[in-house]
């Protein structure tokens, strides 16, 4: 038997985040990783997606010069080869820079191997070891999700998981849930040629939750994609050329079409479900997953902690960097665990025209009551917006009734994530609405639509 | 004689924004336009500058997709009258709206004339007219300075004033100054095919103030332009095709161009200079400007305001707009007058990459003498900027020794004018360097570029 002061299982952003506050405190500690070090983040998330849709939109742009007076006397090729080339080279080198960190831990630390919870202090390892904790993080990340109607199609299906391996980019595809991945991929793709069909069912698209800005983002995203976004798909099936889909479209009309690969987005899972968690005697919800403080990352006042996607509450890279942390130095001073601060909430899409929720959404306030008005600007007639042909969409800002503060907004529209940032800061500095409209705005820029949505806020309370 | 509260010489941003302050105030008003309705910023400036490098980036990136696995089979085609019918047709609707707002003025206030100053309460109008006001506000704005050895080169000789006018692009520019116009200017033309040299002299490029960034300015924008910092010109004279210029390059050889137009970008001056400003017995520089505080806009305690480019501080549209305010504010209450808020200061040049001081430069805090360090991030390496193949230029950050407050910053890199906003916030909120550090930073954006720049300036606090 193993005996440590803080085990970590898993070695993601989460984990490396919490493997780097624990050790200030304590040098008894496990970190368990059970696969290939590296972050979701690096390997098939942010940065691979990001760089998919960096090459996607300079073709569009190219694509788009006619408004301006100019033109392509000619066409543009792309090399899917060299497209998903550049993509793997400067992705290897993001996750690169995540394999020298894990250089720097100290290796008597690094455990290779699977683990799972004997009690709520004791991990079996795959390797027959066992390793009694007095604090645990649960660190292990998500997973993608596929649903079983999938399996039949075996190799024609493909996930951000492993998308971004493809030598080259596919004639076409079928993407079937449009969320935050299903959108940036498959408008991604679109612009790089690949026949594109995006499905989902019961009309939802993106995140956004206000009526308005939900029923705008399908409006401005299906002006340019094929965005079956309330279809039901009747058949699958495997065909020489690919997958053959059978559905009803939007308007329940019976269609088939076939793919070269099927691209699925519906979600993804948190890895609590093989740690065998019901040893612990902590509480779980009706999902089988951990009841935790997300101020503490403490499940169930038990010496237990989970951080990152593991925890299924903020799936994004700055949050799990930041649960990792917080879940490192309160597994140290377990027992006599901090509350700690949290940063203002922000969640961005990266398609195009880009999404961002900040603080509470629309949704949430509603949900609590909240006493607010929303200051609207549409980007249609917003000056630069407008200069530089980005003048679709929409920004709506929260503000209490009362107090005049700052609660959120949410946003579909031409650099959402340079004004989520300003509003995420904002919101964080509690800043109320008549000192929002005391800062500046310069001349011509898009802020000066957040300044229009300010002054109509302003107006109505 | 005409008697009135308040009159207003200019009907320019800063004309415009007194008028709707006085007004709240009094409706004994007169406000003389010498010309035509419309701002700078409208007519010659901000707006149509940004339409020029809107066109001009457009075509930039279109050129620039091989690094991404495309390419463009074929060529890209300038049409230079669709170029500069789109700029003047979006710049006639933006002036629109700029008359639109003239229409709502009262017509009996409006005084089509030019003015000159009596004494401190008398104006004369060229139309024979006098108004005696309570209080005068100054807000003549600015122009071109054309220095008088151009003045033999008469109709080749161009301005921003009048470069917008022209039918089609020219085949070759000269810009002479490497100011924010010049820059501007002159890169949008080189982009847009027009051969294009910018001379200045003494190395001076843009306006930033920290040592490594003015030379990092140069050696960036030197990459893409011609541009002739530390030339001397040693001759100008009209031929056949145009301006034939010698002149000594950056290494002090000798050189000899033609240009079809030579664009003169040296700087503005105030319209201070023609309203017989020395009968207002208010105290003047040595350039014959009125002395005036900037929290107040009054000259020398005197009834005499002067508001917008005329006053030649912060020739900035959004700063005009809120000096008119203050200034017919002011001008409404005198002799009671109030000291007015001012905002923290942000200025941006819109050339790429773009340019950005915010609140206090590097230089003022040296000459002030404030023990600072200096946080720096270099966006060579920087994840979101290398993907989007914008990684270029650094920026630095100022926070005070003592007090860990936010001082200033300047930057020349990607999505500066989106940074400087969030910058210019944050100083304004008086964020010390560990508030600033709490805030969310998204991934992967620019943004965690400022954040690389924090760590370093808290390493060294």
């Amino acid at each position: 038997m193993i005996k440590v002061d803080i085990a970590i299982i898993g070695t993601g952003t989460a984990g490396m985040g919490a493997y780097k506050a624990a050790i200030k405190h304590t040098d008894s500690i496990a970190l368990i990783e059970e696969s290939k070090y590296g972050t979701t983040c690096a390997r098939v998330g942010c940065m691979p997606s990001k760089l998919l849709i960096a090459a996607a939109d300079a073709i569009h742009h190219a694509q788009s010069l006619e408004p301006f007076g100019a033109k392509i006397d000619g066409k543009i090729i792309i090399d899917g080869v060299k497209v998903m080339h550049r993509i793997r080279s400067e992705r290897d080198r993001f996750v690169g820079f995540v394999l020298e960190t894990v250089k720097d831990f100290n290796p008597k630390h690094l455990y290779q191997s699977k683990a799972h919870f004997i009690n709520k202090n004791t991990l079996q390892l795959s390797d027959g070891q066992k390793i009694q904790a007095k604090s645990i993080i649960i660190a292990t990340g998500s997973r993608t999700f596929i649903p079983k109607e999938f399996d039949k199609l075996e190799s024609l299906v493909i996930t951000n998981d492993n998308i971004f391996d493809l030598d080259t980019l596919p004639k076409s595809v079928a993407v079937v849930g449009p969320g935050v991945i299903g959108l940036e991929l498959g408008q991604a793709l679109h612009r790089l040629n690949v026949k594109t069909t995006i499905f989902g069912r019961g009309g939802r698209v993106g995140f956004l939750t206000a009526p308005t800005l939900k029923s705008l983002t399908k409006k401005i995203l299906s002006k340019e994609l094929n965005l079956q976004h309330s279809s039901t798909i009747k058949n699958m099936k495997v065909v020489p050329s690919g997958v053959e889909i059978e559905y009803l479209d939007n308007s329940g009309n019976p269609q088939k079409e076939t793919f070269e690969k099927v691209l699925v987005t519906t979600g993804r899972i948190p890895n609590t479900d093989k740690i065998q968690i019901e040893n612990t005697g902590i509480q779980l919800d009706n999902k089988s997953r951990p009841i935790f403080d997300s101020h503490t990352m403490q499940c169930s006042n038990s010496n237990i902690f989970i951080a990152g996607d593991a925890n299924n509450e903020l799936t994004i890279l700055h949050e799990a960097s930041d649960e990792g942390r917080i879940a490192g130095t309160n597994a140290a001073l377990y027992p006599n665990i901090r509350n700690k601060f949290r940063r203002s909430k922000l969640s961005i899409a990266f398609c195009n025209p880009q999404l961002a929720i900040i603080a509470e959404s629309y949704d949430n306030l509603i949900k609590n009551k909240v006493n607010f008005v929303t200051g609207v600007v549409s980007f249609k007639g917003q000056g630069r917006s407008r200069v530089m042909l980005v003048n679709q969409g929409e920004l709506h800002v929260f503000f209490d009734k009362t107090s005049h503060l700052f609660l959120g907004a949410e946003m579909i529209g031409p650099r959402a994530e340079h004004l989520a940032h300003l509003l995420a800061w904002s919101h964080q500095s509690k800043l109320t609405i008549d000192k929002m409209l005391q800062m500046p705005f310069y001349h011509p820029v898009i802020e000066e639509g957040l300044k229009t949505a300010l002054n109509d806020a302003r107006m109505k309370l």
